[in-house]
C-alpha cells in the first residue's frame, strides 16, 4: 500500500492525521503540487482528476477522495474507530465530513485559488485551466465565515463534530481551520466553542502529521 | 423513519432511487423548494444547511447529505448491496459518488443557479444570499462537459461507474445526466459508452422514483 501525498495540502493532511490516529505507517509517494506534478501524464494515469491524496492498495487499485480512502482504511483497521461504532455514528461522521468539505475546505480553496498568483490559471483542481474571478474571493470569504458560524453552533452543543467522540470529521475540520489561516482567517476568533475544540484536537500528536 | 423530500430536485431523487432499488418504503415529508420552505425557521431547525434530502431516523436523529443517508440505509438493509460487498468496492462507490457530486451535480447547479431568474439571490444552497455571477454560467458549462468526458472514459472500460455492479454512484450519475438536461446539456450525445449505460440504467423501475 502507498499514499500519493503532498505535505502542504489540506486533504492529504487529514488522511495523514487519520493514519496517525490509527497508528498505521504507509509509505508516501510525494507529488509536488508546487511543480504541478499532479498534472503530469504519469500521475493523471493514476488519477485523471489530478488530485492528491490517492491510495494505491495492495491489489493495485487507486482510490482517490479522502473520504473514500479513510472509509477503506477504517474497514481494514477498525480500531480505534474514527467513523463511530454504529450506523448512526457513521452517518453523522460522513454527513459532517461532507459539510466540512463542501462548505469549509471548498470555500477556503475558492478564496485562495482566486486570489493567489500561483493559481492564476488553475482555479479548480485538475487538468483544465479556469481563470481567476475576483468576485469569488469576496464570496469565498463570506462562505468561510458562514461555515465556521455553523460549526460554532454545533460545537457549542457537542464535544466533537459528529457527537461525543473524535471522528474523521474532526480531523477534516482541523485541516480546514488551519487551511483558513492561509487566507488570514482566524476561525477561532470570536468562536469560543470552536476555540475550545481546537485547543483539544490540535494538541493531539496526529495534528503534526 | 421519514424522508424530507422534494420531487423535482436531483439529490432527493437519487435517494428515492436508492430506496426503490432496496424496496424500502419510507414516508416522505414534502419540502417545497419553489416556495423556499427549506429556509423556513422550522426546517432550518432540522437542517441548518437548508438542503433536502434529510432522513429522520426512528430515534429522532436528522441525517443530511445524500451519501450519509444512503450509507446509513445500506447498513440497516444490506441487500441488495448498492455500496459493494468488499472494502474495495465500497471505497470505489464512495469515490465515484464524490466525483459525481463535486464535478457533476455541483457543476450543473453552478450553471442553473447563476442563470435562472428563480435563483437570483440564491446561488448557493442555504440561508445566506449570494448574487448571480454570469461568468460562472460559462465556467459551469465547461465543467459539465469536462465531467461527462471523464465519465465516458470510465464507462468505456467498465459496465458501471464503480466497476462491474450497479451502485449508488450510478444512481447519482443518472440524477446528474437528467439534471444536466435542465440546462440543455444532452450528456449522452457524442458519448457512446455513457449512452449505452444510460439506456440500461434509465430503464430500471427505480429511475421513475
Amino acid at each position: 500500500m502507498r499514499l500519493f501525498d503532498f505535505a502542504r495540502a489540506p486533504n492529504p493532511r487529514r488522511v495523514r492525521m487519520f493514519l496517525a490516529e490509527k497508528r498505521l505507517d504507509i509509505p508516501k509517494v510525494p507529488v509536488n503540487l508546487y511543480r504541478m506534478e499532479q498534472l503530469s501524464p504519469a500521475f493523471l494515469a493514476i488519477n485523471p482528476g489530478g488530485t492528491v491524496p490517492v491510495l494505491e492498495t495492495d491489489d493495485g487499485t487507486y482510490i482517490a477522495e479522502s473520504l473514500a480512502i479513510c472509509l477503506y482504511l477504517e474497514r481494514l483497521h477498525p480500531e480505534p474507530s474514527l467513523f463511530g461504532k454504529s450506523p448512526r455514528a457513521e452517518a453523522l461522521t460522513v454527513m459532517w465530513t461532507r459539510i466540512v468539505e463542501s462548505e469549509g475546505l471548498d470555500a477556503v480553496a475558492e478564496v485562495l485559488r482566486n486570489l493567489s498568483p500561483g493559481f492564476r490559471n488553475h482555479v479548480l483542481p485538475g487538468p483544465v485551466p479556469y481563470p481567476q474571478l475576483p468576485a469569488l474571493v469576496e464570496r469565498g470569504y463570506r462562505r468561510v465565515a458562514q461555515f465556521f458560524d455553523r460549526i460554532e453552533q454545533q460545537l457549542a452543543r457537542h464535544a466533537h463534530l459528529a457527537g461525543d467522540d473524535l471522528s474523521f470529521a474532526d480531523l477534516s475540520l482541523l485541516a480546514a481551520v488551519d487551511f483558513a489561516g492561509w487566507v488570514d482567517v482566524r476561525a477561532t476568533d470570536g468562536r469560543p466553542a470552536l476555540a475550545r475544540w481546537y485547543g483539544r484536537v490540535a494538541e493531539r500528536p496526529s495534528a503534526g502529521a
